[in-house]
Formats: structure tokens, C-alpha cells, sequence
């Protein structure tokens, strides 16, 4: 801890008048047993390396329609990067305009994730990128249709193979799928105010925001939502203390239960990352909350079995604004023209 | 003419070496008597004054669902700017999924036609942007209940305020489709080879493309398709020397009859501008034809009574291939966040 204290010191620039703040806030020294502020870059993924190419290659991929059934639906469709990753909907609307089952979760720093989806079925950021554009319900696509569609522009060609060189025939679904993972794992969103006192400014959160944290450490709510993502780290099942409010975890959804068979745990769901949580709404996997202090509340006596008072719920919604970061600069990518070969969309 | 060529000489840097090229090339002296070159800045519009901040303003409408009755339509939905403001839909999807009745028209230079609309029925960009939000197949939206919307969001109110310095109550409905009107006279397309041939360059266009320029003037197209937008200026009858192909022009659409009742204009449509055409497939107010070679042949058979011959129709789609510019840089707005007065998503 020590020789991490030094480096940060370094890094910021060390200075007299910083010091005594960093060694008398027992605040930061105890969220950061918890938490870790996010990085400006992604992390260093062996599997599948984040180069300039292949973030290329993914973000155009991310932005085309054409690899949709319809070609109307897009990766972007439901996770708008102008709306924090998300789409504003309680379930999202997806291939000839049927609702998909669950709240679409962000993909912004949904690459510090343990796993994808609210029932972790997706093992990492590609795997989940190959579902929704094969699902019925969002993008109805198939594997050889997305490989025919962009084996018919030789543009998509290019950036295959830039993006995977070596490869005699780099235009897989796989590859796809891979390109995608590269891109998301770019969209992330340092800055956050939470981030700057992590880091070591203890102005960086308001009064309000600091007794926001103490409460979210010391009522529990930090067990379940913790480290780099603040959440998205562990399974939990949701209503374990008390029944949430009807419809907000709904009986038809048996959560993880679908994916794990071998134990019961339904209604078992990843913790979401809290982070710009503020910017997210509607809440839940069900999308059945749109205000953050009902959801807080709702937390308060579903997982933890407390009657929080209104004034701390605030306190504690106070607390999760300052998890919104900065989100990333995207430049809108040229998509490569079609040719004769890309088949035309289809009802 | 001679001024105009002295100025242009000027601007580009005059040199003995292009002098004798603008002398000697009377294909190029004919086509600066029906074309002109894309501009790189918007046109002085002193009605509406393209201002930085009511472009910023614009840009984030233009982006934004929440003014659509699902919240999940935008005016980028259909104009999608990384596939040159079109859709490639025979006919876009809008709320619900349903389908409009003709085929999306570029946003890109669109400032630059005559009126908006396959019909003209718009008299600017600012009166066409609110239709397609109010439309029940398009964003499903009121005028109401956009100003509600955008009402609900310090963030618009700030960016109206900038946008509208002055006006007591900058949002209104009116001022958004102004704004967007701002924004779209931005998503220009200047410097295609075309372009660049009128300004004086004669290697800009392939010979083949030389060839097409002369057939295209030849034959009659430029007749219709001519001025800075090679087309966008004007209305003809559809079939006015032959029947279309079954489909490609359908009895059930009137055309500007419907708009002008006074006279009789059956199939009566805005000529398109042919600028960025060969990224805009499919073609036609139908959306029916996907190939160039085949909308160039029926526009020979359907408007001039010529049977063109397979080369030609080849020579004058690679002259529409050098109108193809560069599009514009699009960096995504982050849309003002959402309050607890936003109304929800509807059905």
C-alpha cells in the first residue's frame, strides 16, 4: 500500500498540501480496500490483443446494421453510445419490433465484467456479441449470414484482414465477434468524481457524496458492489432478504438458474456495475424502475433486509452520481460500401 | 465566366501547368455550364444562420430517440450517417415497424435541393424535420410532446438557450427543426472526383468516367440532374417517355399531384440529386431497383425514350461513381442526461 501511496504521489505530481489530506482521510483509506478507480485504457487481454486494427474493424462492426436480418438493427441500436451504452427502454426493442426479455445492460466498461449478461451465461465480450445478432428477438441474423454479408464487401475485407493478419480467411463469425470484444473493451469512462478521490483528491466528492459512501460501505451495499466496476463481479439472488416490489423480478425470469443448473439459485442475477448508474435508467433486470432512490430503496430492504430512511437513500443516490465518468469520445466510422454481392435486407 | 475562372485560379494557386488543361478541355468547359462544385461550407441561409451552437444543438436532436413517442427512433435511425444518410431500405422502418410509403432521401447535401421530400412538400430542411417526428409511422411523436421531453432536460435548455440567444423561451418545437435544418446544412460532401475535375483538375475523372460525363450531357440526363446537386432542382413526371417497370413506379403514389392539386402531375417527383448515388442504393421513390446499371437503364428508357446501349449504361454509372465525395466527420453527441419530469418510453 505503501509503495502504491509513493507511485500515485509521483504520478500526480507529489506536493505538501496533498499529503496530510491522503493521511487524514480514513474515508478514502477504507474505499479503497473496496474499490480501485478505472483505468484510461483497457486491460492487457492476452486471448485477443487490443489493437488500433481490430478496435477499427470492431467499431465498424458495432455501427452496421447489414449484419442484422433487417439490416435496421445495429450493436448501437440498443447500446447508443450517445445514451451512456444503453437504450432507455425497460427491455429493448429489437427485430421487427419484438422486445427482448431483459434490461440491456451498457457495454461502457462492461469489459472489467466477471462475465456478460444479467445471468453471466456469456464468459466475455465476444462470446456476448455472438448472441443477440443469432437471437430471434434482436438482431435474427445467422453465422453464414453475417459472414456472407461482409465477405461481399471488399472493404470489410481490408479491415479482416488488417485487423487479423496472417490469417488466410480472417472473415469468420469468430473474428467478428473478437473485433467487437476489442472495441467495447475501449469504451470506458475514467473520471469519474468517485475516480478523482480514489485517486487521491479528497475534494473530488461533495459532503453529501462522502456520507453517501460511508452509508454504501457500512450498510453492506459494498459487499456485492465492489472494486474496479463498483458491481459486476458476483452472483447474488435478488429478493434474498426481502421480496422486492411486485413485477420488478418477475416469476417467469428464473435467472441464473438457466445457466447453472446443477445448484438452485433462481432469481439469481450478476450484480450490475454501478458505474454511471445515474445516466442508466430504467434499473433491474426488468427495467421496471426508472428512479435511482427507488431502486436504492429497493436494494436497501430486497438484499439487505433494511428499512433504509429517506434521507439515507439519498445520501446514498448522491453517492452513485459520482460514479459517472467521462464517456468516450466515438467518431462515427464510414461503413464499407455494399456491393451487388450483399444480399439486400430481409423482412 | 472568364472572372469567375480568374477567382478560381486565384483559389486554387495559379500555375502555368493547369492553365493550358482548362483551355484545352472542352468537356470541361460544357460541364461547368450545367455543374458546379460541392462547397465545404454550408450555404448564407440569412432566415436560419448555420451558428456553431444551434449546429451543436442540432446534432444532438438529430441523434437523439427520446423525441420519438418509443424513444427508440431518431432521425439518424433512417439517415444513418455512416451509410451516407440513407437507411438501404426500399422503404424505412419506423415506429412499431412500420413502413413509410418511399424510400429514405440523403441527408448529405440536401441543403442544397430545391425543396425536401420526394414530393417537395417541404420548403426547407427546418419544415421537413418536423414531419417524420410527428408522422405515425415514423417517430410517432407531437409537438407537445417533444417540448415536454426536451423540457424535461437542463442540459436542452442550456443548449436551446445558446442556440437562440435572446428568445425568451428558446424550446420549442419550431426552434428544434431549425436547429436540425443548422445541423443537416453541415453534412455536406464536397470533394469528389467530379468535384474535383470541375475545379480544374483533368485527371480527377477516368476516361471511362470522361466518356459517361459526355453521354450523361449527351442524352439528355443532365437536362434534369444538373447544377450543384446534379439533380435536386426540379420536377418531372416519372414514365414521361416510357413506362417504368412494373413496381418501380406504383399506381397507389401520386407523386406531387398531391401536393400541387391545382394541376395535374401524376407521378410527378422531386429529380433526386445524383450526388454520393452510387452508396445510396436501393434507388427510386419506390426503393424497387438495387443496381445502378438497372436504374440508369430505366431512367434512359423511362424519361429520355432511349433504349441506352449496355456500354453506355456502364459509362454513365462509372460518371455517377466520381460524384461520391468525402462524407462528413461525425463525432456522436452525448445526449443531455434525462430527469425524473422526462416521460417515460410509450408503446
Amino acid at each position: 500500500m505503501k509503495h502504491r501511496l509513493a507511485a500515485l504521489l509521483l504520478a500526480l505530481g507529489w506536493s505538501c498540501a496533498l499529503l496530510p489530506a491522503f493521511a487524514a482521510d480514513p474515508l478514502l483509506e477504507r474505499a479503497r480496500l473496496h474499490f480501485d478507480p478505472l483505468p484510461d485504457h483497457p486491460p492487457d487481454r492476452p486471448a485477443n490483443p487490443v489493437t488500433p486494427e481490430k478496435v477499427r474493424l470492431g467499431k465498424t462492426l458495432f455501427f452496421d446494421p447489414r449484419i442484422s436480418r433487417s439490416q435496421a438493427v445495429s450493436c448501437h441500436t440498443c447500446h447508443n453510445l450517445s445514451l451512456w451504452g444503453v437504450d432507455r427502454q425497460e427491455t429493448s426493442i429489437g427485430h421487427a419490433w419484438q422486445r427482448g426479455p431483459r434490461n440491456a445492460p451498457t457495454v461502457l466498461n462492461a469489459v472489467f465484467n466477471l462475465a456478460q449478461f444479467w445471468d453471466g451465461r456469456a464468459r466475455d465480450l465476444a462470446e456476448q456479441a455472438g448472441v443477440p445478432i443469432q437471437s430471434p428477438l434482436e438482431m435474427a441474423a445467422s453465422k453464414a449470414y453475417v459472414v456472407q454479408v461482409l465477405s461481399s464487401m471488399p472493404g470489410y475485407l481490408r479491415l479482416f484482414r488488417e485487423a487479423f493478419p496472417g490469417e488466410a480467411d480472417p472473415v469468420t463469425f469468430r473474428n467478428a465477434t473478437l473485433a467487437i470484444e476489442a472495441f467495447e473493451a475501449t469504451l470506458l469512462t475514467p473520471g469519474a468524481p468517485f475516480d478523482r478521490f480514489l485517486q487521491g483528491d479528497p475534494d473530488a466528492l461533495t459532503p453529501e457524496q462522502r456520507k453517501g459512501l460511508a452509508l454504501f460501505m457500512d450498510k453492506g451495499c459494498a459487499a456485492c458492489h465492489m472494486s474496479l466496476n463498483v458491481g459486476g463481479n458476483g452472483y447474488y439472488q435478488f429478493g434474498v432478504a426481502d421480496a422486492p416490489p411486485a413485477g420488478v423480478c418477475p416469476s417467469t425470469d428464473p435467472g441464473r438458474e438457466a445457466v447453472v443448473e446443477t445448484i438452485t439459485c433462481e432469481f439469481v442475477f450478476k450484480a450490475p456495475s454501478l458505474r454511471n448508474v445515474a445516466m442508466t435508467p430504467p434499473y433491474f433486470h426488468s427495467g421496471k424502475v426508472w428512479d435511482l432512490h427507488t431502486a436504492v430503496a429497493i436494494m436497501g430492504s430486497a438484499q439487505l433486509g433494511l428499512r433504509l430512511a429517506p434521507g439515507e437513500v439519498t445520501l446514498v443516490t448522491r453517492f452513485l452520481e459520482s460514479l459517472t465518468g467521462r464517456p468516450p469520445v466515438v467518431t462515427l466510422p464510414e461503413l464499407p460500401p455494399a456491393t451487388d454481392r450483399t444480399p439486400p435486407p430481409a423482412p
